[in-house]
């Protein structure tokens, strides 16, 4: 094949067809960014009531923007994969695809009569990409989980929150997310292993272990020091000052962690003694002294506002921020040049905002429209014309 | 080509080479990753120190635990990329890679000589990942950032903690670590794209606009209704019963959020009348009323221990767990029937423990073995030794 760049509208899944089982969040978050690096995601819900997420508020005008947020540019079939008309379907569509995703318990697929190994034999091309909460395989394997279940299991919970406080759940459901990235990862790993082999593979993803997955370095320091990480509130366990500091109105970010940032910010706020104070004069010192350097850089922070100081330390170049809520960040200049906030025309709610993909190309455009989170079997007739055709 | 099951051996990166110029966390975290899929690494380092993440501790032996947790099964060359002699081998790297990976500030590459354009017109099969706090576009392009900075810009700070309290951590570095799982699904992605191509692409993935893709419906909700999401502490924004409760001696977490499951959970704890108790019996009820239901069932929790109910919930089926600290995840016999905990022979430190890869391939075999963390350049003349023979 002769080497051609791709056009400026091209996507690196174009061409790539998924059908779609999953449910709420871990799975339909996978399918949104397989779908927005360019994918066709055909969701097959069950025809009473449809993919759970979609019974989940809030709602407006009766549409639940939870769902909504994951499941645009997203197309839907409703299929009882207990009767005989809803399997044939379900298996044309799959005689055409490229890749299945579920988040089912371990099991369920068996039950219903899909087993892997069966969909294998038959469909040799199909990437399976299965998620959920502890995986095919260990001794909780048909265990319900979601979120909060693994957020406690997998240690996260243990290092979020405030050292004696009560336990603190990650604001966002980290859980799912990791989850339905780390499949993500897995299923391009596996279309790319069939562009060079011919076959499909199934790859199992566990949202216990993908908490496992992201401790940070807690595992090997236990490992090697016997030390267990607990929660350090709102500071970095290994760097200092990293952390969130009052000023005179409320918190700021500082990230100063090396021995120039924090000589930089000694000098931007007019401490230049600290730089060679005993306390604080090498990485690790400051870690040791972590609270100690705070209140003493916090008796100065606090003299002045937050954008006053913010103003400053973007002069300086030192990583900094506002704590920003979600309004602050919707309205965020840099999340706009990035096109991070897209607006999606949907005939129930009016306009619907979503978070766009972060996964960016360059000299690539950004798709110019989007489809709407589809209503419950809203592509069905399409779709059987299209199996038709192509019978 | 005719289609051949791979070797059970087999992994779907194998015979991709990753060049890998990034440092500290994001970037290694990416890379290892792609290393977990069976890509080779070579990470390219300062002679000056190398690898940033080589002097944040804790220390065993004088090696970093921190940087060991992300740099295994990788090979280490020492480069000065400002001398004729270091960018001479580095472009023979490049000559023979698939990858590069970077996680430098937007201009450092062009200022070292290396800007994308020209990469890709003298190595067009190069796919390039580049990481940074804020992308190559926008007003901030330039700034530097760490985890912190975009905690606390993006918004996922906002949403963690609890109400009222102090600003609170998402005690995991989410900000580079979710920037590292997209960066992974995008140059996969775009390996795969090649396969179709023949060209690579150059992939900018933003750590900002991570922390934004997973805010989880706010940014959703917030355009259709002007709420803004705020901390929670340890419950769900959406569903309830959903969070931490307190036993008799200590938490557990209880996520029972439909009908079911809640019904379920009334009658584990011998609390039937509940179910049909008006404040609690739909879903929307109980999330609105989600702090006076906690008060209620805790009433009930309060009366037995949480090993107790966890046994109780497990027959009954309703999902639960304990909060697990490190240690207990460490050796949890769930995680370790995944192959989620490994043990990395290192001559300096004994056995280095890691986390594993969640990305299992049905029927596949996980290697039996694995490279300790190199020490700075220690592959130099096998690296070197191989370039001479391919020349």
């Amino acid at each position: 094949m002769s080497p051609r760049e791709p056009a400026p509208g091209h996507r690196p899944l174009d061409g790539v067809r998924v059908v779609d089982l999953s449910r709420v969040l871990a799975g339909p978050f996978c399918t949104l960014l397989l779908s927005q690096l360019g994918a066709r995601v055909t969701k097959v819900e069950s025809p009473r009531g449809g993919d759970d997420g979609r019974a989940i508020g809030p709602f407006k005008n009766g549409k639940s923007l939870y769902f909504s947020s994951v499941n645009w540019d997203k197309e839907s079939i409703a299929l009882d994969l207990k009767t005989d008309d809803g399997r044939e379907v379900f298996l044309e569509l799959l005689a055409r695809a490229d890749v299945l995703v579920e988040n089912f318990r371990p099991g369920t697929m068996d039950r219903l009569g899909f087993p892997w190994e069966s969909l294998h034999e038959r469909f040799p091309q199909l990437v399976y990409g299965a998620l959920s909460g502890f995986g095919r395989t260990g001794p909780l394997s048909r265990r319900p989980a979601y979120d909060m279940v693994v957020q406690g299991m997998g240690g996260v919970m243990s290092v979020t929150g405030h050292p004696g406080g009560p336990p603190t759940r990650v604001g966002v459901s980290i859980g799912d997310l990791a989850a339905g990235l780390y499949l993500s990862t897995g299923v391009v790993a596996a279309l790319l292993e069939r562009e060079r082999t011919g076959v499909g593979s199934m790859v199992d993803v566990a949202m216990l272990d993908c908490q496992v997955a992201i401790l940070e370095g807690a595992i090997t320091v236990y490992g090697a020091t016997g030390e267990i990480a607990g929660p350090l509130g709102d500071r970095h366990p290994r760097i200092a000052p990293f952390g969130v500091f009052d000023a005179a109105d409320g918190p700021i970010v500082i990230a100063a962690g090396n021995d120039r940032l924090f000589a930089r910010l000694c000098a931007a706020i007019g401490r230049e003694e600290l730089v060679a104070d005993p306390r604080f004069d090498a990485p690790e010192r400051r870690r040791a002294a972590a609270a100690e350097l705070r209140r003493d850089l916090e008796t100065t922070l606090r003299r002045r506002s937050a954008s006053d100081w913010l103003v400053l330390f973007e002069e300086a170049g030192i990583p900094c921020s506002p704590v920003n809520d979600v309004a602050q960040v919707a309205s965020h200049p840099q999340v706009a040049a990035r096109s991070m906030i897209l607006d999606v025309a949907d005939p129930v709610l009016g306009t619907l905002r979503v978070a766009g993909s972060p996964i960016k190309i360059v000299g690539r455009e950004e798709p110019a429209s989007h489809r709407p989170p589809p209503e419950l079997d809203a592509d069905r007739e399409a779709i059987l014309a299209e199996l038709r055709r192509r019978r």
